[in-house]
């Protein structure tokens, strides 16, 4: 496993630590036995490509700025330590040579050796660019300091990613050009990132993601945007409204550009109440089965809300879609303008028949709830795709383009997809599994927690969640056990937030907004725990599978077994 | 439960034949005990009010023609008999009274008391009427003779049927009008049906019922006509294809009739693999779990063909669908030429967003595979909608009508539709759910079949079968396990017929056709059986359930749990 490599090569810090100032050729050979958890006798060429790879796509989260990726790698880590202090910091050695950083800037491709800067010190690595989680994109920091790298992927800053780095140090920066990067180097980038209701719990703080508690989310059939679940990759833009121009690309009348307003008077207004649930709801449950990479999120990736903006549809054709694209075009890639230190910015595509289909009900939204989006949910436009994983409802979207391939981004290509049980890190090809659009069936119950208690004098239990399914399938039933499966009712289902006048039946596959589910049933006389279970179907009836462990994946998306909590009876009354 | 109360009524049978000649009313009484499982003490206008429920669901196979519906009742009933001769046929009394055919003919109505002739027998069914298990129909035979109606719904030839009915008799039929009887009757209505080939495995013989032997079905991913599947609800009617007519109502320009010859000449003809299933495809294994009503088939009641004809929506659009048809037009009923002897016809509709899209690829086919259609593939022509459950792709299509509604028909309306394992045949209320019309995730082991063994000296073993999602999901994974599931492997999947050429991939929400798969792995030195497991995702990412009982409902449809069969592994070489 990765994670536990991270601790092996912990524990190997003393003894290779004697052999890191050779230069280059040393550091190869430190690089290879630190990727190495077994003795030296085997191939370190094999252990090389074969970790490389895992590295590859293990540590991508850090690049898609999903801080719990090394969550599990610090776990290990804590394990295993016997005196951290020492490697707080990464200390000055002072028979290290000086360099300029001229000198330092000079290094910038393989061929000249890739060094870089962090904290006053000099590091080649060279060796490593094959081997990082990120990709080539280490190159950009190339000649550079990493600091404002690590200021946006802060899960960097951890003990054993500086571990690593010391075993490629060179030398010292020199003292006036330290100066001068302190000077140049910069603020926080997540320093301008709105302020959030206190009641989320926070996953991650830089990029911001964070969930509701769960029993406040099936209390509002619409959730409200302060408490609408976050799922931020990058820093929060600031977008100025009267400056915002949004561009339509790849279209035979050359590029549309839109400002605010004329998206908001050209295009007609359409609203839809439609459900994001994020491709990792319910990763926590995939995490106790065996460690998965992303933020350890609960049951409340998922929210619900009413949007309204121009139709993608009308806006494509205002740009020149028509039967002559139609031949060619298969995507319609989106471009945030949430951006990393490189420039890159978010992005992410749907296929073509879905946002140019009238029943498609893709919107460019500037309306959430009812008042302009906040800045969390992509303040001044983002996408809509109703039925489809959040990661495609694009925000602060900059750039809409017509293709025939799906996004290049990384979200596109190397997230965001699901897998075997049986695929791991040292095997996974991403190319081999179609990116996530619809969603499966989901259902989870919201209240009683697990591990909570209903007093046996109550007699009942009330048992709450929400369910929802992706492409538009509405969901026809949910089932509710409380003896852990074997027997089943079937729950009252609530569509809208006042259920005396009830929504409309939504048309055949447009079904975008979860129902809300509750039922209420006598405590059994003979039990002192209740394994509350739930189970929705769609009208497609797909149903979700029973367990956790068969749907197990190394990225732990598309987590949606029945949900189960267990809640003791209590013979006693319980103060409340 | 219903069908032990068969059961029952056959060891009453000496008890009650001597209170049974006293007319109506000591028939009405007689009934009700017939239907009371139970002491005289109980309220038996109760029994007769929750059983009539049950009743009414409970055998609405019957009128569906689902010869299968009462194995059940057969099994207990074989149980408890001793001496069955003496029912075999109903015995002549003579002190019954004489009635003409005239006389029995004025017992039309619940009002003047509704009466029937079998085999020169004349029953007064006034009092079953209410509980017939096939409802009102049973008014159409009022005042005339079963045979033809029997001769139609075999399944009726049992003798608990027989023991019913001998409850309710009355008087004799005179000899002049029996005799008038043989003249009319009347050849077995499906005397007329097709040769089919002896490979089939014959589910129910009238109407024909047959699946082909699982391990052919993954040797061609093209479905030979001659073994793909058939499920006919009604005798193959005899069309002729010059005097054929396609009648489509319900549209602004009046009714748009079409011969043969225009249906083929006058629209362009397009031509789709799509593969269809039954709703019933497994039932057998939700038998397993508790007895559910419906033909018992195996794994392969799917096959995949090559479909070519007219596009529906091109013939909805000559016929004067527009834009102020939209407004209202909700579903698209279709009528077969089938029809039972009432004249009723078999019908199904779909909704209306299917079939107009360009992408719902919906086909008014008659072509099957290259071919005319066969005739029990609905010749000369039948609807074929991709994705969707068998039930609405009507063979030998007579009308098509533009609705605000789904088709009225039984099929539609109280079968092909899923429930919750809680629900049985007395709380059952069919409005609640709705009609199967996009199937779930699927996928099944063709070979090596259950209780089979391989040999220990092969070293490894092939796994083959098929997967196929409805909804035109694309298959994109097949995991196959050989440890009940505790470990997987991923499938090779196949999606021609020629591995080498491949299909290009299916434009999205188009896939159609299933996929074959195939796994060869090692066997496990130190098992003796192995427990073959395969599960299939789509490209929603729709999982199968894990086990059975959680998905069973009472009519036995959408089995789609994890497909398992175990096999041995012999030790010594096995002779083939």
């Amino acid at each position: 496993m990765l994670l536990v490599r991270y601790g092996h090569s912990l524990t190997r810090f003393g003894r290779l630590s004697a052999q890191r100032h050779g230069g280059s050729s040393a550091v190869a050979s430190c690089a290879a036995r630190l990727w190495s958890s077994n003795s030296s006798n085997q191939d370190q060429r094999w252990h090389h490509h074969t970790h490389g790879n895992s590295w590859k796509y293990g540590l991508a989260g850090l690049i898609a700025g999903t801080g719990a990726v090394l969550a599990g790698g610090l776990h290990y880590h804590k394990a295993e330590r016997a005196d951290t202090s020492r490697v707080r910091t990464i200390e000055k050695t002072s028979d290290l040579p000086i360099f300029s950083q001229e000198e330092v800037s000079s290094h910038r491709c393989l061929e000249d050796g890739v060094w870089v800067t962090y904290k006053g010190g000099v590091y080649d690595i060279t060796e490593f660019v094959s081997i990082h989680p990120g990709g080539d994109k280490i190159l950009l920091a190339a000649g550079g300091d990493l600091e404002p790298f690590w200021a946006l992927y802060a899960v960097h800053k951890q003990e054993h990613v500086l571990e690593m780095l010391s075993e490629y140090k060179v030398g010292e920066l020199s003292a006036q050009d330290q100066k001068k990067q302190q000077s140049v180097q910069s603020s926080d980038p997540y320093s301008s990132d709105p302020t959030r209701h206190p009641v989320l719990r926070v996953n991650s703080l830089k990029p911001f993601n964070a969930e509701p508690p769960p029993e406040l989310l099936a209390d509002n059939y619409i959730t409200p945007s302060a408490i609408f679940f976050k799922r931020n990759h990058l820093p929060v833009p600031q977008v100025d409204p009267a400056s915002y121009q949004l561009h339509v690309e790849g279209l035979t009348g050359g590029v549309l550009t839109l400002s605010l307003e004329e998206l908001k008077t050209k295009f007609p207004k359409h609203t839809i109440t439609a459900t994001l649930q994020c491709a990792g709801n319910r990763r926590s449950e995939m995490n106790k089965i065996k460690q998965v990479k992303g933020l350890n999120w609960g049951i409340a990736a998922i929210s619900n809300a009413t949007w309204g903006g121009a139709r993608l549809r009308d806006v494509l054709l205002a740009a020149g879609y028509g039967p002559d694209v139609a031949q060619w075009a298969r995507h319609v890639q989106f471009e945030g303008l949430d951006k990393d230190v490189t420039g890159t910015t978010y992005g992410a595509s749907i296929p073509l028949n879905k946002a140019i289909s009238e029943e498609g009900d893709v919107l460019l939204a500037y309306e959430m709830n009812g008042k302009d989006l906040p800045a969390d949910h992509g303040y001044p436009v983002r996408v809509v795709v109703p039925g489809t994983v959040g990661a495609r409802n694009v925000k602060w979207l900059g750039k809409i383009r017509v293709s025939g391939e799906e996004s290049s981004s990384h979200w596109q290509q190397n997230d965001y997809k699901g897998f075997s049980p049986a695929t791991d890190w040292d095997t996974v090809d991403f190319k081999s599994a179609p990116a996530i659009q619809e969603l499966p069936i989901q259902s989870a119950i919201t209240t009683p927690a697990d591990g909570t208690a209903v007093c046996r004098s109550s007699e009942e239990v009330t048992v709450k969640g929400y369910a929802w399914s992706g492409g538009g399938r509405e969901v026809v039933r949910v089932d509710v056990s409380l003896d852990g499966g074997k027997t089943w009712q079937v729950a009252t289902l609530k569509s809208s937030e006042d259920t005396d006048t009830p929504e409309p039946s939504p048309l055949p596959g447009r079904a975008w907004a979860w129902k809300l589910w509750e039922v209420t049933a006598p405590l059994p006389p003979d039990s002192q725990e209740l394994e509350i279970v739930c189970k929705a179907v769609d009208n497609s009836y797909n149903m979700q599978p029973d367990t956790v462990g068969p749907i197990w994946n190394l990225r732990g998306v598309l987590s949606n077994a029945w949900h189960r909590v267990k809640v003791k009876i209590a013979e006693d009354v319980i103060e409340e």
